[in-house]
């Protein structure tokens, strides 16, 4: 859905807020001929809060190197600002990697609309812990790697993986992953593993959510996406949505219209994540739709 | 929304499932000359569970009197099947007290609609714990009774509240009433008391849930409204729904957005527990709705 | 979604509305060993309207053939009513031909839905006026039958395309085949050839939608389901959806997010079509939705 | 739902499209001691297209005056750009007039959450060609103007519409207001005459829109929030939604449902006129929300 890919370059600035921002940032790309087409920014408090921003810029007649650009950028703005940032270009497509277990609803709406250029990402390998989907994903001309994993071989399950992605990958999402990462794995990919949890988080956090909101008689299901970190569940959300459910759906009809809610949310929160759209603020995100 | 409300009748059944119950019902109503013109039914399991019924016809050419067809339903159908079941009539619109504190968006709402004809119900009077809505009240010509509620008085308080009600009402809404029900108050209108929550249960449980929804950072927040049991916050919901929110929204604002999720949730459970359109299956509810 | 598959029949029931109907046909079903599981109906109006009723029963107590059965229905229940009606078997997939023109998006969901079991359906053929989507197809083991189409020869394609299907399905689905159908195809599946139309009808009737909705500036695009009649774009509505749009997205993305919806409402459409939940009322439809 | 109003300002432009804008603006605000605090733009095509920005700036630390600024802005930044601009004060509610019929389903909101503080605005006066609303609208102690309206009298009708409103309104609402205004009533308030329409328009233009609607059996119902222009049903809209119906609602329940729709539009309407949130851009809105 984007125009322009090939010259359509995002900056990505987190830092504290104070007056001049917008326009010493704005001044620095005018003056090295980058055009700003899309400009969103947030504060969460104009008084020692933090500021956020995401602009797209177009690079056709950049008056130097994207090297230059960043260092120049680097020393002039982001230090005297004391800026986390990053620039990034949507003709360089984000690596994903997808881990799956045995539900295959997920992974393949990302396939297919990886394929299909509707996601702009590539799909160097997908990883599972089972064997199952192997002809699906290689149907695509995608690596499959099969890693079983049990209660005694998950450090070094983990390992493999690690080794398989090391220096292939920029985002590890998680297609209904069944197995728990550990804080180790995770560590290694900082706000750049996505979960899909089969509920409206915070409520029915643990197994069998759908059985749960069966249980509770609740009239919306949901599902969540978010970032991993070391607490399970707990990471910050990037989409969520519900769906009307009633007394006349099982918990099995719950689970089959729940997957589709799913695979709506992952959906948006993988692009968004692809489309450089999602900064983390502490436990929670800043998301920057259209 | 109700045509003809001088001539329905509803029917609700709860019973042990089991052939031949559709059959039983139907032809006892048409061999009394009841034209039933709405239906709805739903079986928990069709071996074993639970069948619940709801339906409406009109009387003008019924063949009997009022008392004389449910005397005849209760020995002919509802006795052989094991029925819990109740007629109730349009024209006999019920009598609704609200009890409220200080907030006034939910109370004002039900005043309004139901003064213009728009919910099927009389109101006797509302009681606060605050004197503050007062005026609000009695320009509708309804009853106002201020009941104080401290720590030391609280049971005083609701056997006030309770004589007020008593022989008066037959539902009572609690629109954003901030004191703890006893239990006792409760059993004295099982299945008649519908409370507003301002969160998706059951997310957010307890004080403050807009405060949590933003400390969490969700995309979503509700509101539920379900009956009152002696489990604070845990009764049968009878109807949720959600609001799209953003990291842009303070938790003020997410307060002054939830609101109106909470007028409009509380609105839907009162009107379909108004018309006769809830049933309570243990903690769950089934809710025929139009 | 549905269990029970192997013993569930549907009844489907349109006649003059007048006392007794309910319970002539389910005295009929419990006195045969039917025992009803689901039951829904409506009315157009109580005095001289037109009475709907669905319902699902279960089969393994019937005292009787399938052939006695409707034979009996036929003589003691339908005549006497004047009832239009049908009994269907859960177990009895339909069969269904998809025709499609160049965009896959709605194609490929029925495809991948159906193969998964989600969908109730068989699908003995897609029929395309392209030969593009031919790989995609056959990788499901389905027959793809290549029928160019041109000003000069749609009358032997139409002909071409019937013969092919003649005996062989029970309901055409148009996902995206754009060349309109003539009333003599039409009439040989008489409220059984459903299409998408990319817009929120009766809104945008024609070419472009995408554009004629983006050239108005209106907040939300949607598509509509609805069976084909001899007059394009007028047919009974089945389902219609809408997805909330802003000044900031092209008519390119407009189409993009509207084929989101198309294929959502498509789905919707095509299994409530599947499971005998539509009935047609005119230029109207009765959908008995769970 | 606005903190600091006594101190917030807006900047709304529109311009045409080239570099440098961003950077002119926020550079001439900062050096003038504002600081930004909320951005937000859109541009219909980065080349040669039209460029629409919308700031929000806190005035404590203005090193001039309200007048200055604005000249120092016309002169240094507006001009130079060929800009179309204003700069408005939080703090400076805008005064809205409402015109109404007999409907006063949209009124009532309109008034209870403007006397709530809930709506940024000031009511000067309600104008009707009934007397039917007159209590309604004393009881919140704003002026009720009673104009009937004939064939015979319309342009003196007006006459007397226009100078009860001159100088005292800034805005003014159709809150179900029946009459068709005059091209010449519309060009003294231009993009300041704010209509709701009862359909999701350009469906059902003209005459009862819910029996169109139930005639077509569609499957949601919805209403258009639009600046009158001088063509009828066809100004730029502003906001739009939806409410799912079925075959079970009666033309009167459409209306009944509909009205709950319509006001909800209208008020986000209205709020995003209050708030300088809405732009427009030849037949088509832009509208900042948050």
């Amino acid at each position: 859905m984007i125009d322009n890919d090939a010259t359509t370059a995002r900056l990505l600035v987190t830092c504290p807020d104070k007056p001049g921002i917008i326009s010493a940032v704005s001044t620095f790309l005018f003056n090295h001929g980058a055009n700003i087409t899309d400009f969103d920014q947030h504060s969460s408090d104009a008084h020692g809060g933090t500021f956020f921003l995401r602009l797209e810029f177009q690079t056709p007649d950049l008056d130097c190197s994207r090297d230059a650009l960043r260092n120049n950028f680097a020393t002039r703005v982001a230090e005297p600002y004391g800026m986390q940032w990053q620039i990034s270009y949507a003709s360089e497509k984000k690596r994903m990697a997808v881990l799956v277990s045995r539900h295959d609803h997920v992974l393949m709406d990302l396939l297919w609309r990886t394929s299909r250029g509707d996601l702009p990402a590539t799909i160097p390998m997908v990883i599972s812990n089972h064997d199952d989907l192997r002809d699906e994903v290689e149907r695509f001309g995608i690596e499959y790697h099969h890693i079983p994993v049990t209660a005694d071989n998950k450090a070094e399950a983990e390992a493999e993986a690690l080794r398989l992605l090391e220096g292939r990958v920029d985002v590890v999402v998680l297609a209904r992953y069944m197995q728990i990462l550990s804080p180790d794995f995770v560590s290694n990919y900082p706000h750049r593993v996505i979960n899909i949890h089969h509920s409206f988080l915070p409520a029915f956090v643990g197994a069998n959510p759908y059985q749960q909101a069966h249980d509770k008689g609740v009239k919306l299901i949901g599902a969540t996406s978010h970032y991993v970190t070391a607490d399970l569940d707990q990471g910050p959300i990037i989409e969520q949505n519900v769906q009307r459910v009633s007394h006349r759906h099982s918990a099995a009809e719950l689970k089959s219209l729940g997957q589709d809610v799913e695979r709506q949310v992952m959906l948006r929160a993988v692009r968004w994540h692809l489309e450089d759209r999602v900064i983390v603020d502490g436990n929670k995100t800043v998301v920057f739709v259209k």
